[in-house]
């Protein structure tokens, strides 16, 4: 197949996907609005919707060890879309996603992509989802990433989503929903930096309906700047289960974070646990790396990076 | 002073605090809407409100290891009142203040206490508030109680608060606002059961605008039958300070928690944390104690009362 991709798209693809070339298995590439690459693989069908509003990805019960590539890149200035993509993931399959978005905004109009992918994940299935947000550009025009993730765990099913906003993202609104049946696991690893003026939110809300289901969630943030985030997580107890949310979040400058975490108990044999941390960088820490020979800044970005993973 | 009081209204009264006969220090003891007992001391003086929604508790500059008693019975059903209590410590005073209100409601109608205080503490001063809540009586009209604490602690000051609703308060809607200056110090132990089909909410709002204040709100709870309970707590971080909440919860039986903590920091300086845990009572812990000759059901109460303390 061949690709129109311009050296500024080919950057913001390895930013948010880590695809140096056209990746193995099933792919769907977005540029400006428009889907400019796709493979099927025999496992995996790619079908657009018939509203042009974003693809079906199905994948075959008992589908091991393949994966699947969505990334999305904006690199026109101005540009806004809504994009709706559905994951049916079959019985026993166990696959990776690889989602992510990248803005280049070097006009004035701001340009926005508001990505909402919905994982009906069935019995058995394993998934890992991983997705990146990142932005870069000189214009004036506001990078936004509104990022929904709705998801349906089956029965024993198990999704592992790792999630980070690595830089350059103005506004976000992030909102991850999971209802899990008996015995479905959910875990986040969420990474979110803010920086400048920069805004993010992020809602989880789980609702924990089948014995035996069990959410963990982390999330851990570094504000800089005047920047300023807030972190919403709602865990809901239905059913004998487990659910476990931690926040931690690291001020530099300016600032301000807020955590507002939720735990509900609805039956008496949910164990429920939140933790949030927020705090800006230990003296001490810092003293420590400069000893080895470390800038103050450069001392604050290795523990930064290290908390970031 | 000649004090007529009956042997419903002497259980509330040592229900609340723990009061045998008058006690010594300043005190104002109110029955079913009325003062009935009042005593000022050298350096506290109780004056009622002009309006009579209350009293003015004035304590002087230094006042050193005195108390004051306020405690409220009702015994009569049907009645509902809101009194409004003033505290005003004087700069360097260290006292204990005792409140407390006990619902004896053997009829139909609810039976109402909703007792509004504010204590405004001078620079340096010490505060250590008890406030008890307890219900009794066979009557199917509720016992509702809605207490207000509302806090400003000056330069240096300290406030340490323990708040326990012991039994028998059909619904109650707590609410405990501080705002802390520069070097203050804020410290809840908050203790919670509910049985039945009760209804407890309990709410912080803490403002910690000086640098080197510091508030710590543990909330214990334990749910029982088909009560239910929500816990709010709102930290918010506006200078150099520390902020710790935790609420630990047991439910038991078909009971209901929530638990919506929320902390916010305006300032890079602010450390703030957050911890809450809602569950029932470990298998293993019961079973221990059975071994050792109780029953289920005293294995359980134990282990609740070590909770509760």
């Amino acid at each position: 197949m061949d690709i129109k991709i311009d050296p500024i798209q080919m950057h913001l693809l390895e930013e948010v996907s880590g695809l140096h070339e056209i990746p193995a298995g099933a792919y769907n590439i977005r540029a400006n609005g428009k889907g400019i690459a796709r493979n099927s693989s025999a496992n995996i069908d790619i079908i657009p919707k018939d509203n042009g509003t974003g693809i079906d990805i199905k994948i075959k019960p008992g589908t091991k060890h393949e994966s699947v590539h969505i990334p999305v890149v904006l690199s026109e200035a101005g540009l806004t879309e809504v994009v709706y993509n559905d994951f049916y993931i079959g019985e026993g399959a166990d696959v990776t996603i690889v989602a992510g978005c990248g803005i280049h905004n070097g006009g004035k109009k701001n340009s926005q992509h508001d990505g909402i992918h919905r994982f009906y994940i069935g019995e058995n299935a394993r998934v890992r989802y991983v997705e990146k947000h990142y932005g870069s550009g000189e214009g004036t025009g506001e990078r936004i990433m509104n990022p929904q993730t709705i998801v349906e765990i089956g029965k024993n099913g198990y999704m592992e989503m790792d999630t980070a906003q690595i830089k350059g993202v103005d506004s976000t609104k992030r909102l991850t929903k999971a209802k899990l049946a008996e015995g479905a696991t959910f875990t986040v690893m969420e990474r979110l930096m803010t920086h400048g003026k920069q805004y993010a939110e992020s809602e989880f809300e789980v609702d924990l309906d089948g014995d035996d289901s069990g959410a963990h969630i982390v999330s851990r943030s570094v504000a800089k700047d005047s920047s300023s985030q807030i972190f919403i997580s709602k865990i809901h107890g239905n059913a004998k289960c487990s659910g476990h949310s931690e926040c931690d979040a690291i001020i530099v400058g300016d600032a301000k974070i807020s955590a507002i975490p939720e735990i509900t108990a609805d039956c008496s044999d949910a164990s429920l646990i939140h933790e949030a941390a927020i705090g800006k960088i230990a003296g001490e820490q810092i003293i420590k790396l400069m000893t080895l020979g470390l800038t103050e800044e450069e001392a604050e970005e290795q523990i930064i990076n290290g908390f970031l993973k």
